[in-house]
């Protein structure tokens, strides 16, 4: 019988429970320790978890022999120094998105992790949703046919962040569904945004993506919105896509509408433009948690030494374009190039 | 008693029916002509309002000397054209949007006019409307406090434009409501947008617009979408709006909402964010077709010499915005200055 | 060559003018007359229809040899009178829903009509929308299974009537949607409803129809309610549907949700029900004009002398429902048995 | 320092743990033992609570000296005989929906309570959500003027239930609400309703009571609906409101609609009517849990003496209707007087 992986959690704030939940009623692994700096939060977790060991210092929980895997959940700006801290000690590691401040702190942990055979992912949650799995298979089956563009709006009154803009936050969202549907990365960025708090990140922003051939991406991300949205479109040559992940139940619609194309009298560089709308369809999505989904992964990719589909070049690629994109906004849309 | 103001009607395609529609109803004005190049087209305006004249060409609608007032429901290639010519023969001028293909176009209109005294107009037909009226007068009082944003997204399947991009024909929409909303002017765009028919101009475009202090403007236009969308998101200091056009009844929405920022420890460059959540409430609106009004409005700025709301200078303020915007589209998002 | 069936609109007011628009374009036929007793709407009809001769009295229309069909859009309490003197004088005869103020007054006119050999219709204007078209072939084709309910809310503000409550208004069109739906009559009725207004007929009002084995239908309809809804949810072994009529394109959505039967311990008195969840699918549905339909098949329903699909048999179908139900509303929900 | 209620949980179903979770943080009371027929349910119960006692029969629960309060959320059927021991040895109730399966037994228990001077409470949950507490105070303060109906939509898919039918599964909130909401009794109801699955009770039912003068209600239930509806339309004189408990924000929106009476030519009896349309407006709602407040409405009412709001005499009321309802039912709506 194989031993359990011991898990531990650093960071008991906004999404630490819900990871802790999920690694609790993970097959394969123990949850057996929290550390957060706040005494509340730990106390918090004790009354919900009883047995779980707490920590204050995480630099503990990192030590502790009864850790096989660390999952860190606290601010962007320290992922970097604990996840190479943990991977230091042989430490298995799963960090919120994003995976790092930047890409070199990124390409440092895949080094390091790779140097080690240690599994090092990153939580791109969505990914792990059943609706971005089911839109992939519609991708990768052809049912789309060839994708034309990809377009998000993910907006929403609140949390506004003090260390990260917008980008870092909700962007990071579209740009790890991206980079799942997608198997091809973006040549260039241009990316604009406003912060309306003296002193403070944009709290607006909006980006664009240009991939080879007609391929485009746009996100639109906002802290300061009356109301929720979490909306995508997708276009593809032989069906579109609307995924709207706050839907109760129909999240993807799958509509077989589009243009048809005919060279014109003057050859192909005069197309003339038909429309064709047909019936729609939403496909019947498990109701899987994601989160589960992805402890699951996790734990799959430390016992088989495989990497998980968030491995840590998906969480560089995609830190990648957060770092460009911010470069762009700093000067107004000025286009980024991506390698 | 005053002579009733002759008004003749040129392109009777898929706007210039609702134009003599509106035209033929309205006090003061008596609608007495229409041309087209398309025989069929001229048959069933015949069949609509038998009363009327037709004419193939429209030179001749112009030098009828029954037709005081000339407008103008052509593609935008010939608006200049057309427009230049019922000027110089002395009529009064309401050109569907935008008014040219051309900031200089524009600005010759202008002073044509200017230099003849007639009435030199622009279908800016959302400035007319119920919605776009009530939400001015709640940003012209306070309600909303200080501007921090407008977001607007305007797509749906269709129609695909030959001479001109998506920007000119569904962009122009979104920046006629902004110079009406808003007294000030943008200091630069950054635009992207792709097409996906070969040698076609862009079906989908992205355009930010920058002013003074924190204000951004952003516009999503596609003619590739599986779904129709008209909303516009409006973010105040005090109140935030959703305008959706496609609402039969509570178009626009006010909500009072938004953050408080209070000094923090470290001063005013640490702002504290709080959120705060209030009623929701949504005006009642006239239920007045906006080009019946647009109609009234021409009339009465012929009778009066006084410029209605979308005179000729409203036309080119947002002909300079969608030229630069091209310019800055051609090259991935680069940022253009305006003026 | 055919001659063309010349065709006369009695009754030029709320609906008229949508049978007089759509009779002026159908092949097979020439709109020749209308009649109203109301000068100014004359005036109107012949505004747009300047070729109409018009009549302020019904009787000479109905004499005038150049008519051989006659449509009846005036308040229900004269249709009988009118189309009897109609049918008398040889005219075919389409009259607006119900049929008559009466079952028997609806029998006597089915007996002149099949007399006289003349078409007699009614305009039950559902019958003839793509969407129940469309959903009539899913039961039809054993899509849905076995049909369960049929459950309809059609309330909106508006328009109270001073001669016929509300269920003479609007359940009239869910009894003809469900009489085209269900190859089935009904068994009982049993109805309630109220009356906000003194001295006026009830404006809010609910029937429950009682089929044979487990169908049941009911219909909520209602002149006072703040939003308008029309919303039929159709329950069936296999399928269900949701039939939203103000839903700009997938007004027919069909679900295949369910419940799964099985014998439990004690045999099929205590079955077991499990859940079903499967895909959304949303026919698309053409978007021709119901009345354009309609007055296509009344004109080939003279023609050929075969029946439309809303004869006279079907108008008195209704009839006799809505008179039940009348009976049953005014003893508080009483059953009234039907036939 | 007064002493903690301590409380006791019978049935860990499917509600239990709604009941638990909130009286395990309730002030004044102590939640200390749970109850259920199930050893896994009551595993569960002490995984998530380690400091409960458990016990497999109710009895025990209920002979506990550390429980001062007895919680019911078992079936309908066993509400009466576990309640009235409960009372039997000196504890207070609080009965899940509805207080029991007849009117009788609800008396029996009324009395009871009266005479050991203890708390009976139902669980009707809807009179504590921000909701419908906001509603009452439209209605209370005159603001929707008289009156005219109540109208709810209340279905899904599922839960069937084997012991009775969906009226006293679902109706009872909306009868509870209506309780709530008007300071009336109703006169009488008609209800019809069927079963689609052999020997087991309705699963759609339709009821419709009867108030003094105009005052209408109308619930519409069903377990087999594809959609999950719960959207109720409350009409008044002066203003009206839709209620939609599914919506996450704006529940209750309060439209300034309606109609205008004024007396015709021939007096008041031919009123003549007209339509008012004014602003939307929705109030923003606590975000508190129903539960919650209930659970602390229960321990205030024992620690002061005063009745709750909903006390046995509500849920008595409730279950009367309940009953009369369901004979009614059974003769397909024939009307049945309440006393």
């Amino acid at each position: 019988m194989r031993a359990l992986i011991g898990i531990g959690v650093i960071g008991y704030g906004y999404w630490g429970p819900n990871l802790v939940r999920n690694f609790a009623e993970t097959k394969g692994a123990e949850l057996r320790a929290v550390s957060d700096l706040r005494p509340e939060r730990l106390a918090q977790a004790r009354a919900r978890h009883p047995q779980l060991r707490t920590f204050a210092d995480a630099a503990e929980l990192i030590a502790d022999p009864a850790i096989d895997a660390v999952v860190i959940a606290t601010p962007v700006g320290s992922h970097l120094e604990l996840a190479e801290r943990a991977l230091a000690a042989g430490k298995h590691v799963l960090v919120e998105k994003p995976l790092a401040a930047s890409a070199d702190g990124a390409r440092h942990l895949i080094d390091v992790a790779a140097r080690r055979r240690l599994q090092l992912m990153v939580d791109h949650t969505f990914v792990y949703t059943s609706a971005v799995r089911r839109i992939r298979e519609l991708v990768r089956d052809g049912s789309l046919g060839r994708i034309y563009y990809y377009d998000s709006v993910r907006v929403n009154l609140g949390l506004f962040q003090h260390d990260v803009s917008v980008l870092w936050d909700l962007a990071v969202h579209d740009l790890s569904i991206l980079d799942y549907l997608v198997g091809e990365r973006p040549q260039a960025v241009s990316a604009t945004g406003v912060s309306h708090v003296p002193g403070q990140p944009e709290n607006v922003a909006y980006l664009t993506l240009f991939f080879e051939a007609q391929l485009v991406a746009h996100v639109h991300v906002n802290w300061l919105a009356p109301v929720k949205i979490r909306r995508t479109l997708i276009g593809g040559s032989e069906k579109m896509i609307v995924y709207d992940d706050l839907e109760p139940s129909e999240k993807v619609k799958v509509y077989d509408k589009g243009v048809t194309l005919s060279p014109g009298p003057e050859g192909v560089y005069q197309m003339l433009v038909g429309y064709r709308t047909g019936d729609l369809w939403a496909p019947h999505l498990e109701t899987s948690e994601a989160l589960r989904v992805e402890a699951a992964e996790f734990v799959r990719a430390i016992e088989t030494g495989a990497p998980g589909a968030t491995d840590g070049a998906a969480g560089l690629r995609v830190v990648e374009i957060l770092e460009a994109a911010t470069r762009s906004m700093a000067e107004r849309g000025r286009p980024v190039e991506l390698r």
